[in-house]
């Protein structure tokens, strides 16, 4: 058992998923890193002091640069808004701290490669914070796969869906503000179809996109506190700089099509992100919201009896699963996170691969940046020109 | 009750469904027009007599050019082979004979026109079998999205996934032969796609698409029999020149985004189409092979119990389902031509407007034509440029 | 070829769906038999002449004893209410006509025996109107059961929920009169279930069951015309006799544990049957409003990748598709009688065993009788004790 | 904020899931409840010891009896074997403790209702763990039916269905021995069905019910260790004695009728147990595999637009999710006893009444056992006469 001791940049929504997967791993997992939550950072005082306590966190600070040089913190973990992670990210990496980073890595595809050649030169361990890919459905997906179950992959379609924004009075949240987030849809909920289809088919080549804002101004706010942040009656309006919504297709390196869509617009779905595979041999479907639950057709089945199955991912011979309870107990969203610490603290004291890493997090930019490209020429886009 | 005189083109799969459709109607609708099945005509005169004789047909003949000009005769009916519709279809409007046309309308947009001017300059009535629109769940969307209920359009995802011709053996059929059918998954299945849309949404503006044929040679087969053709052992290879799959972005005139995807080549996937839309009010879904269901989610309902709804569209309330059977009893695919037929001979002896018609073939064959340039120049294609 | 000369009592609901059941067996199957749809029978002269041209029967008749004397009928099809099934039946077996009667076989476990021994001695072909045996979905899990493919069966779970009755001013229509149709949901609803199961899973050995009328008087109506009777505003009410929901639980003669519901008082659900079969090497289910699809549980399916598949069955694998359409294109209720209708004119031209036959009725009636009076005695009932 | 200090007896799966709830509740509840884990308790000293540590618990104790005696103590969790429920409930009582009982309170009728009384006499607080109460979607089905949303109640369906025990050579563990379990799937399983008809519905009133054991004899172990236990090869085989499946119908006090089933011997189900209520204004329906989500039918909607609609219970607006993530982000099992404990908890330290507690605890142990007699008498049984 070797000690690891955290210092955590964010309190917020991740931030609160990040404390809450460094806890549960001793109870349900028997790793060799034992985690300290030693100190957690935010600029305001009062907020950063009362997040420690409710959070088990042993200490605060209010200066992320004060944080990264402490001694005694081997980890920095990056939850803060996404238009800090560049500059903290390479701090961290030139005091030698291993970085957990939350997507996007950076707001730039240029800077996300500096942050890549940080972590490189300094030699530290580096994950960024595509969770999904620790969903056991989704792991169970790689698995099958990687040994050839799909056969020769032909399609891939992913969508994800919210619809937190449609109405035209919701305010100008951070999210929207292209100087604080970068991307809108894409760059928020895109990013994460783009990584689960590296993972699952393996890189992009071609992008042919559309982006669009539906609603071109709305109410500014003053303080933001996250998606529930109201503006106040009569609030003058800002103009929205961001994607609402953006649809994309592509051709990826081993022949694959890819149909992609990322909206704020879609009544009736709140977090619903599916991915559908189809290649020679069978096809797999994952709809986030039942994330306990895996289609599988195999193409070899008996004849008149061949459909998809719906495979429950609960048992103990799927992936993580065997840390938590009997089969059929489902798990829940904040359990990819405990999974995605596992992995991250265990290659840290075990000195092997982090995956995925911030040669991932460059990837899906890339990705990202061919997008906006092609919607902006309204041509092709081919990822490696970028 | 006004007696109609039918003469048919084809009688294969197309030709078993019309015919059927015709054959319904007096039991299940109360409509003014009597259709008598007077003759189908196909080449082969064994086959079209025995054919005639399965399908209830008084008589049959072995030359188009001959049944287009019997004056026994009111409406052509055109389910012959993809490349037969342009000649027959403008032949027959010169002879004053009201046309049913199987889509697609031709195989170029261009010849698509010209047949759409033979109509309209010999006032004969035209209708083109886009027949899904008759699924009642369609027509009751249509209703919903006419009166309002889904407000604003932002976005559209439809598929057309089949999973025939995965195989590399399986042999190259009319289907696949671009002389014969102009286009492969693009113009058989994603025209449904297309056609659905502009039926539900509004015209396509810009288009983005790439194509894609996976398997390039296949085993050359003589005869033809539909899709369970099969090559003899040892067939020489012939060349594929349409597209295997299809995927395209597009924006629309009323500013609405879609994705779509057509594909002979994703397991699991008989005949499996389904569409989306989602409005600033509302969202419905469909999906062909549960096609007595509609989703519909109203973003109007109580909040905390809002949801998608799971219509079963089996009610005497729903569009056509007062001819069929009692709520809860569930209709199949060749419903949809009863309906499609009911409509266009209602419309041909209380002369009103037929729905859709051959207008709406060009239309269609415009978008097609749009994407497949899209995928040549790899760049967005507008829609009204051609 | 041999041509069959069919006369039918009834031409309501049933009536409807057995005459486009005929006349769909020549253009969809390839038989021996040649139906003529001869005459059809009905008491009021007016509604009759007008059924049989629109359903297309030859000619008509007002007196059912007439018709089942006419030496140019061969067989005789009861669509009639339910009392009347009995004593036509009868009459019809002892003229010799071969006899497919709707269900129930009679209002009694007595009359339904006599009925059984009138075709015996009389040796003329007899079939009951259990329709939902020749959905592909169910004739391809008799399959699977007979060949061993779910084991020892263990469980047996069905339903059958409507919700059209209850409002309290929902008419009190002949479905809900003692006299005519002797039972309520029980022998109209939880019939389909017990020869299903029968069917499936084996003979019934012992029943609990509770039966209840939740509304225990109606409007009364004086015409009635199926399901959408409507009473005059302040008509005065009737008592109902019949059972509003029966709810039992059973054992087989195989050692197989069933709990099954029938109701008319479920908010929600249309005509919605459903059953699920478990055994000690597999599992189906099955949804009638889904009625092309099963789900099948293999355990023999690899670990880690087991789950339901869900069987789209349209192909030309399943059961009677290959007389429809291409893979994936749904077919309806209607369906289940061509299939039935086809199934016993064959027997009849080619003297071949039909099925499910009268025996089938009587073991029905049985069950039933077994459900009532263990509701009557709120004790245990052995099936074979009556 | 008040301090609580926590005993608890039993290490193993509810041990775990009850030492993860009392750890999570600082994090995401803002109560007045401040719990310590002081102290655990089991036999086996180095097991005790390690869980203790596993786990978070201060201290542990190898004696419950010391455990119940010592003064820092404010509350009693038993999570040890159900034959344990009684002797340590009735102690804790007489102690002063408050208890947190798991379910069975105890394996007779008789001795629950002493658990009971003790509670009573000892004034101290008592819950149950029937957990299922405090998922999301139940807690909103509560407030709808209790608002009036389903009107008056007809009928309950409800199963709980798992496969772990089909294989014959599946060992004889704690589970399927009648002296430490009491019972078999109906009192682990159907316990819960039973306790959530009870809230959802209210009280039963008539059952008649079968159980039956399958596999009547089975390897004997000698270490169990859960579900997951292995019996030795060629161990000897000793007497199952309690059901393996049990199946029954009910009436309700306020007249509905109910089916339920509870077996460990249907394949393809893991866990999986769930629900339907219908009432004359409407419906619901639960599913614990999906348990974010619930299917609610509302008679009131439009006509044509009725359907079930699908709600996913985790917005803000849902019971308990505000503690949680943003929208659409499901929880897991995990979480019932995350909201279970915080009402326990914040019921002590506010003096306030528990729910469910002790009364329901014997509710649930009548109803058990009048379904045990019934099939024992083959007879129906009044609840109240027990």
């Amino acid at each position: 058992m070797k000690e690891l001791n955290i210092g955590m940049v964010g309190y917020k929504f991740m931030g609160k998923a990040h404390s809450n997967a460094y806890q549960r791993l001793a109870m349900f997992f028997d790793g060799n890193a034992h985690c300290n939550l030693t100190a957690i950072c935010g600029r305001d005082e009062e907020w950063v002091k009362s997040a420690a306590k409710k959070y088990g966190w042993a200490g605060y600070e209010t200066s992320w640069e004060k944080l990264i040089t402490r001694q005694d913190i081997d980890v920095i973990d990056i939850t803060a808004p996404s238009d800090a992670h560049y500059t903290i990210g390479i701090a961290a990496a030139e005091n030698g701290k291993h970085i957990f980073c939350e997507k996007p890595l950076a707001l730039s595809l240029k800077n996300a490669r500096e942050m890549y050649e940080a972590v490189l030169k300094n030699k530290v361990k580096h994950q960024i914070g595509f969770n999904y890919r620790f969903i056991p459905a989704m792991q169970l997906a790689k698995q099958m796969i990687s040994s050839g179950k799909l056969g020769t992959i032909r399609h891939v379609r992913a969508h994800y869906l919210q619809d937190y924004i449609i109405d035209p009075e919701f305010p100008l949240i951070w999210r929207l503000q292209k100087d604080v987030c970068g991307s809108g849809s894409l760059g928020d909920l895109g990013a994460h179809l783009i990584d689960m289809s590296r993972f699952l088919v393996g890189e992009f080549k071609t992008i042919m996109g559309i982006q669009k804002t539906f609603v071109t101004e709305r109410p500014v706010v003053e303080m933001m506190t996250g998606i529930t942040a109201t503006a106040k009656e009569g609030a003058k309006k800002g103009k929205v700089e961001v994607d609402d919504g953006t649809v994309f297709v592509a051709e990826f390196e081993n022949g694959a099509l890819g149909t992609f869509e990322a909206t704020r617009f879609a009544h009736g779905h709140k977090n619903d992100w599916s991915i559908e595979i189809n290649g020679d041999k069978g096809s797999l479907k994952f709809v986030f919201e039942r994330m306990n639950e895996l289609w599988y057709f195999n193409a070899d089945d008996e004849s008149g009896l061949q459909g998809f199955r719906h495979i429950q991912t609960n048992e103990g011979v799927h992936p993580y699963m065997q840390a938590w309870w009997p089969a059929g107990h489902v798990i829940g969203y904040e359990h990819t996170f405990v999974h995605e610490m596992y992995e991250f603290t265990e290659a840290i004291v075990n000195d092997t691969a982090t995956s995925p890493d911030f040669y991932d997090g460059v990837k899906c930019s890339q990705v990202i940046e061919a997008v906006e490209l092609s919607s902006q020429r309204r041509a092709a886009v081919d990822v490696d020109s970028l």
